[in-house]
């Protein structure tokens, strides 16, 4: 059973364009060399209601979700309480995220303002998330990770969590890639292939260059057979082309 | 009354992590330079189903709907054929269409094969999005903006279509940068000057180089008045500090 994943990327700086995100791009392409498939990306803003709605919606829809943004310690960081809404579960100060973050800031002789403490309130009974950039934790309740927004801090989290996910199965894919040979002159015969291949996805993707065009074709599958032979029906027809 | 924004990008490729989105950021930045708020951003496969649901909440939930992707010939672009069902409508060769592509393709001597031919396949009655890249038309059905994925092209979509949009109220906004202060110092008494300017929306970036950290407050509202205020306000602290 191919598992299924959703991502909820949370923040109005990615709405009002103030922050191009980058973590749907790492995320899609961590989960698909593990073997999951990627099926639904949100994109929403700091909203209470919107973002509770939007956790159990994915939470139930999908095998595993996906979060990030929000949960720093000011006042627009709202996403662990909106998590723990979710879940009915309470916000709570977590002892072990508060003690990792207690230590950071000693050595670093900075105070530990609420701000700072705000970090630590967490959904009662979640697990940590790593965070050995900037110490302050994510969480993991049920089915969903509530990871970081800062790209750098989202990457080290997922490469925490993504070997500790059960049930991936690698997608096997092959590409060809054809300078000056557009897919409006090989589409037809394409797609009569691609009507022989069931499980397997072929893409076609054009690129307009200042001087020209070309054409990339990717075709995926789990089924490593069927795509040894789709790869050869169309590898053979564009080489002739 | 402001008006709200849905965007819907459509391909698996983003989902497999093949490609990375760059249509987002684009928009978001867009719209808010013309006072549009972007609410919601789904990214979802080349999914008949998923498309036509998600074309048909939007539609009914935002004032305007952009979608980007899958509307080039081939047998995975399949757009227009779920925007079509979306609004009952059928799918025809689309006249003007039709021979704006036939005049480009013979000026490049190039063959109007099916897949040439299948870009003009629209929802009957649409209005033609110009495309001066590559000629393919986008569509506009009722409220929903129908524009290629391709970046290059669908930013000269884009820009053809804000002009026309109607009722954007422009957002002001004030940003503080400030090297060498962390978010956790500030952010206990931003929150509190936050919670007297509820039609403010203050957010806190916090950003972790390899020396250090910096924050950067954004102040936006379409209150200017109240927005001068609160910069002020939080002006004047953060010289302090």
């Amino acid at each position: 059973m191919i598992k299924k994943v959703g991502f909820v990327v949370i923040g109005d700086e990615i709405l009002n364009g103030k922050t191009a995100d980058k973590n749907i791009n790492f995320l899609a392409k961590s989960l698909d060399e593990y073997g999951f498939d990627l099926v639904e990306v949100r994109v929403i803003g700091d909203v209470f209601d919107t973002i509770v709605e939007t956790v159990k919606h994915f939470s139930k829809k999908y095998d595993y979700v996906f979060t990030c943004g929000g949960i720093g310690g000011t006042h627009d960081d709202i996403t662990f309480a909106c998590v723990a809404s979710a879940f009915g579960l309470e916000i709570e100060q977590n002892q072990e995220a508060l003690r990792r973050l207690s230590a950071y800031y000693k050595e670093r002789e900075l105070p530990l303002t609420d701000t700072r403490t705000n970090l630590a309130k967490m959904p009662k009974g979640c697990k940590l998330i790593d965070n050995s950039i900037s110490i302050a934790p994510g969480a993991n309740v049920e089915n969903v990770y509530v990871c970081a927004g800062i790209p750098k801090i989202f990457n080290v989290m997922l490469n925490d969590i993504l070997p500790t996910m059960q049930g991936g199965i690698k997608v096997h894919k092959y590409t060809i890639f054809k300078e000056n040979l557009s897919e409006g002159t090989i589409g037809d015969t394409i797609a009569k292939i691609a009507s022989s291949y069931d499980d397997v996805s072929i893409g076609s993707y054009p690129k307009f260059h200042d001087n020209g065009f070309s054409t990339e074709i990717v075709m995926r599958s789990r089924n490593k057979k069927n795509l040894d032979l789709c790869y050869k029906d169309i590898k053979s027809y564009i080489d002739k082309c």
